[in-house]
């Protein structure tokens, strides 16, 4: 195992009828300002929820953070904190509105600078030193934002999704209302449970380590969301299978499957290219990308592959290679059975934008994977194999 | 699920060296003051390695904090920090050190009464408001009180053992070096992996709620301990299983394991009961305790211990009691396995000591498990079985 460190004060607050105890844990005497995206907090009786238990606070809105929030708008709502002196940043959404909230927290306090600093890749990129406080609830299982301090910004000016992390954005508290999601889009469900399992994946899928705990944690997320995620999509009102989606979704990425062990996000850093260029779901960029990579890797994987083979999906018998073959072929058919197609063409990607990618990858001098040996040529062959 | 809240701000920072990195973690301009046991850190090297990290620090030590850790010793501790104008509290040592840290650190901004209000059991229980700041340097993996806020203290003159917890005395950190437990004795060893695994058992094995995250996230730890703790007894200086067992101690218990699931603590509360009137190691109580009450509950804990056998120790054959002497036989000879017997007798305890413990639970109006049933009288009839 290595070395780590870990600390995560995120109070999380989980349940049904959890949204009215925000009372209790705002600030009092603070003006908040409270985020919302597209309007669905609306329709689902969030929005009402919210204002209601903010009865007797301070509190203005904005509303309408894309998904795949970017730094145009998050810098509209900076204007407001600065405006209005705010003084609590309250996320109220999915992933989108909490990592644009999170930018926001810190770029409202950083006056030494253009806060796209903080999203520039390798070692340019700026630490943030501090930042507004921030609370979130939470409507849509998946990004795991909810419990960490990551966050990803695309740049629309410029085509780019970029991420940052800092303590200094962890929420001090996530309320999590299961009954929240009930009224989500098959589509959405089916995205946050890709994009939960990928998480897991990226803090497991890479050499071992003689980490037969953080192993064994992890196999329970992948497997949990197996079991749970098909559960939701066909009953959206099943209040046990939405808890333990939701649920599995945090531990996801809390950091704590993380620690001591190797992690590979390249999964992650080429998907965010495909968002970048063509607007494609977050969790549908990592359906595309994980099993070509699995495939382009699985000599590097071969170990960590055959376990997750065995431990999540019963593979027991055949040679090596075709153990493997299984895992992946179970990987790409649990993505298709939630809907999600693993092919670039199905998105209308062609290698026009492989090309581009390659470039821009070997411009950055990109190195992903746990070896930081996946480079713009392999990115490239990864993307290659989903054609 | 049931509705739950979690917080958890320890910072932990594990592996080998980690020790000097004590200088970062503690206040500057703060008198510290420094807790220890019975001497073993003057012969592991633990000393030496934290009184250089607190290098230019004003340190004063406070050594002596007994096993199953003493009210009385405390509150001498606790002259020291009014005497000595302490503003910080450093234990370094196992669980029993950590304990008597954590009670200290509550006593000693305590004005409005008998420390002791803390410990009361029911609801004549104090709760703490505040409490000095406190960090800890781990040696002896076991109670999982490195990262969490629960104490247990004993009191001489009453030979009563008794439980508080409270937010206020998290540890701000724990260093865990797991180089730190190559020089335990076997004992302390078998001790702390059963001690580990019964924290487990005691937030999973109840009655299902649907919750099958944290159920595998338990078994996860209960399948590691089984594995990691006898590799540790049979080399102490395998790092990788100290680090997989010191790690595993510390999940058990930092409560992620319980979150929206009953739970059920009657081991632990008849245990102490064993160590208050014959000085029994704490886990050795468990050891006694845990299977007679598996008999006992088998009917109301009859899923649970089905789930338990088939999937820590693959029972997959015979009828339901058949399937649950199994389990309860598994458990036994794997507490067996490291060292610890599971009889009363062999610890010289009889029906004196059981009549004394039904007559105090009953004086008490104790109600343990899961489902508040555990009486007096059924207490007896688990330790009974032990006879």
């Amino acid at each position: 195992m290595y070395n780590f460190e870990y600390k995560n004060p995120v109070k999380i607050l989980f349940g049904k009828g959890q949204i009215a105890k925000l009372k209790d844990e705002l600030p009092a005497g603070t003006k908040i300002l409270m985020l919302y995206g597209g309007g669905s907090i609306f329709k689902n009786g969030v929005y009402n929820q919210v204002t209601e238990a903010l009865t007797g606070f301070d509190v203005v809105e904005f509303g309408g953070i894309e998904p795949n929030p970017t730094y145009e708008t998050s810098m509209e709502a900076v204007k407001v904190v600065k405006r209005e002196n705010i003084g609590f940043l309250l996320s109220v959404g999915g992933g989108s509105v909490l990592d644009a909230t999170k930018f926001i927290a810190a770029a409202s306090l950083y006056e030494e600078g253009d806060p796209r600093d903080f999203l520039k890749p390798g070692k340019d990129k700026v630490p943030v030193q501090k930042a507004l406080p921030l609370g979130s609830v939470l409507t849509l299982p998946a990004t795991g934002s909810e419990m960490n301090g990551n966050s990803v910004i695309s740049i629309r000016e410029t085509t780019e999704k970029l991420a940052f992390g800092s303590l200094h954005v962890m929420p001090k508290f996530s309320v999590l209302d299961p009954e929240t999601i009930f009224s989500l889009p098959d589509k959405q469900v089916a995205n946050g449970v890709v994009d939960a399992f990928v998480h897991v994946i990226e803090q497991y899928l890479t050499f071992p380590v003689d980490s037969p705990l953080q192993d064994r944690q992890a196999e329970a997320v992948l497997l949990t969301l197996i079991e749970e995620g098909p559960k939701v999509l066909a009953n959206r009102k099943d209040y046990n299978a939405s808890a333990n989606f939701m649920w599995s979704a945090t531990i996801a990425l809390n950091g704590l499957l993380g620690v001591g062990v190797p992690q590979d996000w390249a999964t992650h850093g080429i998907g965010h290219e495909l968002t970048a260029y063509h607007g494609i779901d977050h969790a549908r960029t990592l359906a595309i990308v994980l099993p070509a990579l699995m495939d382009v890797k699985r000599k590097q994987k071969e170990a960590k592959l055959l376990q997750y083979g065995e431990r999540v999906w019963n593979i027991r018998e055949g040679s090596v290679d075709e153990r493997i073959d299984q895992a992946i072929r179970k990987t790409v058919e649990f993505f298709e059975s939630v809907g999600i197609p693993t092919r670039l063409p199905d998105y209308g990607v062609t290698m026009d934008t492989i090309e581009r990618i390659e470039k821009r990858f070997a411009a950055r001098g990109t190195k992903l994977g746990e070896r930081y040996d996946i480079d713009a040529a392999e990115t490239r062959k990864i993307l290659e194999k989903q054609l």
